[in-house]
């Protein structure tokens, strides 16, 4: 595992989560400033955290992340803008930062109020735990997770220009994932020097087509923020127009690589779910196509049954409101092809259901046209876990 | 039972459905000219049979109505045009009509191509049986079921002017609901004298509070359609402009009753969830808040799991893409504040779950800001059985 350098790292138990073994709070800091950008929510109900980085970001001088799991701290009025702000002050305090070079991600149940004396011990407890060991980078990425089965992870060396660049992300999420700009939480770390405004324009791209290209339930959560850190170590001057273009594609293939890791342990699933659109007049339209498929139940558990039941997909790609020529739409199902020029054509059903449960991935390529639009989008199937899971998860 | 006159049914079974007790093909006729009205599927996938009754009504020369359940002849190419211009065709010969007076609705699988003979016998069949009694009117609404649990009819009788008009109707669907202009089949017959472009805008205004205000699981077919038919008996002269007023208000509600009976029997529900949004800056934006709550999955398990997990709710009305005002939003489920003025408060979630459990009912009221739109929506909650089923459909 190698790290960007520049940064440090922590993953405590404060006791916010229910479960004694599970890590609360995790803790990132440069070792000095640091570029910023990030993608957040466009739920009209924003949590705290997501209202309070939002204001500072992009940036050229961010210090630290403040991440908790088990609280969202979202739908928590004034005193949730006030234990948001806290904690970045609380961070500022223990690692002797300027509060407003703070960040800050919630992640947990909506409309309870912070435990804030819990918060406090874990802030101090992480400060004092903070180095640049893989163990404790492991450890962050625990203190993020919820409902997650695992960690989420990425890393990558890339060459560009001048600067060896190495990226280390994190993210957390299972469920309430619907794309719409960030759908979970996630960080991502290099050590690359390029200005706030290139970062911010690089994230953009990349959470497009990976965090924006995912669901598990369609549900767009309160708190989803994606922040991208940049230590700058990697060279002394910043990446050139260039070779900004192959960090954004760098980017977004990383970015893409930590993304499809949430619908792969979306709740209860037992297959991700790969669309690959074409044809459309635009990219825009291939993906609200594909996001459409996505998120029918019907669609989802046909998959899950393993039944090639492809009326159910080819209706979701025409209520997605944009345009589809029927007479040109074209269907496979793990490469082969069911429905072409809008006719039905004979397949065997029972070789493509059985290659459907051989393999946890399901591709389904659809082709709606003869336009240029593509969009690739992945999300889970629906089984009876996640609705056994979400009907007793507060209560 | 009290039924329009004017109309002559028949239900029969002809060997669509594999279930060897179930009747596929309906058959509704008039004595002479009906006034028709359609609402259709906005699904860009549409089914033959759409296609051909779109291009029909309104109209104000419509003789009959044939619908077969257990195939959809949807994505079933130019076979499906000619297929459903055959069963139109079929009615007319049998029947002693103009074709170009023939409906014709189809549901049930997609992609399969009709079995013509089997739907040719049933037409003769059906055509042989016609009469105005109240068992085969019970025959013709068992005629269109699919995977419902039990027929879904309304009727009623009311004076408006000179007026005394009866009403009664018939409509399926309990999977792949989602709403976009009309969301299942419904047959709404009358004997109100009135023209068919009155006819037309008032069945678009019911359709709007009633078909377009329910979903189960959000997933709009390619076969949605009602067809209101009216025969005109009750009276010798036209409805007034302004007892066509009350008229749309009677249809709306009489529309209203038959609708909710769909999400009522969702597959695998346990609970029909009533939106109730107040507060939007406009009636649409108040829709598109309902619908956003009714779709989410988290918002319809935590109803199952009779939970009253409202941040789900919050979130997914934050989601919907509308103005909202976090600072004036409000939330009540079951009668009882959860959330108010953008705040949590207090409350004994013991006793909103148990009356959650008591009702087969769940209604949630929320306020999203000070402005004029409201809108009721009602959906089912999501169940394993759902997914059981669903996953087990086709294969």
């Amino acid at each position: 595992m190698q790290l960007p350098q520049g940064f440090r790292f922590a993953g405590v138990r404060c006791g916010i989560k229910a479960k004694a073994d599970r890590k609360d709070l995790t803790l990132v800091v440069g070792d000095r400033d640091l570029v910023a950008a990030g993608v957040y929510t466009q739920n009209k109900i924003v949590a705290a955290p997501v209202v309070l980085s939002r204001s500072r970001t992009p940036s050229s001088a961010v210090r630290a992340v403040v991440i908790n799991s088990g609280n969202a701290n979202a739908c928590t009025g004034q005193q949730g803008d006030r234990d948001a702000l806290a904690m970045t002050n609380l961070v500022a305090k223990a690692c002797e930062l300027d509060p407003s070079s703070v960040l800050v991600m919630s992640t947990g149940i909506i409309g309870h109020k912070l435990p804030m004396d819990r918060i406090e011990q874990g802030i101090q407890s992480a400060a004092d735990q903070l180095n640049d060991s893989s163990d404790n980078f492991l450890a962050a990425a625990d203190g993020i997770l919820t409902t997650d089965q695992g960690r989420k992870l990425a890393f990558r060396c890339e060459q560009i220009g001048d600067q060896k660049i190495t990226f280390a992300a994190m993210a957390k999420g299972a469920g309430m994932i619907g794309p719409n700009m960030a759908t979970m939480l996630g960080l991502v770390l290099c050590d690359a020097n390029l200005s706030k405004i290139d970062a911010q324009r690089a994230l953009r791209v990349a959470a497009d087509a990976s965090f924006n290209s995912i669901s598990v339930d369609g549900h767009t959560s309160t708190n989803d923020t994606v922040n991208l850190l940049c230590s700058g170590t990697a060279s002394a001057t910043p990446l050139s127009e260039e070779h900004l273009a192959r960090f954004t594609e760098v980017l977004t293939d990383f970015c893409i690589e930590l993304a499809k890791q949430i619908p792969a342990d979306g709740e209860g699933a037992h297959h991700v779910i790969e669309i690959r659109v074409g044809g459309a007049d635009c990219d825009a339209d291939a993906k609200q196509i594909a996001k459409s498929i996505a998120d029918s139940p019907l669609v989802k558990t046909a998959v899950t049954g393993n039944d090639p039941n492809w009326g159910r997909i080819m209706s979701a790609a025409g209520y997605a409101g944009v345009l589809v020529r029927p007479e040109l739409c074209q269907l496979k199902i793990n490469g082969s092809m069911v429905f072409d020029k809008g006719q039905p054509i004979d397949f065997d059903e029972k070789a493509i259901s059985e290659s459907m449960a051989a393999d946890r991935t399901v591709v389904l390529q659809v082709t709606v046209g003869d336009g240029p639009g593509t969009s690739v989008f992945w999300t889970s199937d629906l089984t009876t876990d996640y609705v056994t899971f979400n009907s007793d998860y507060s209560t």
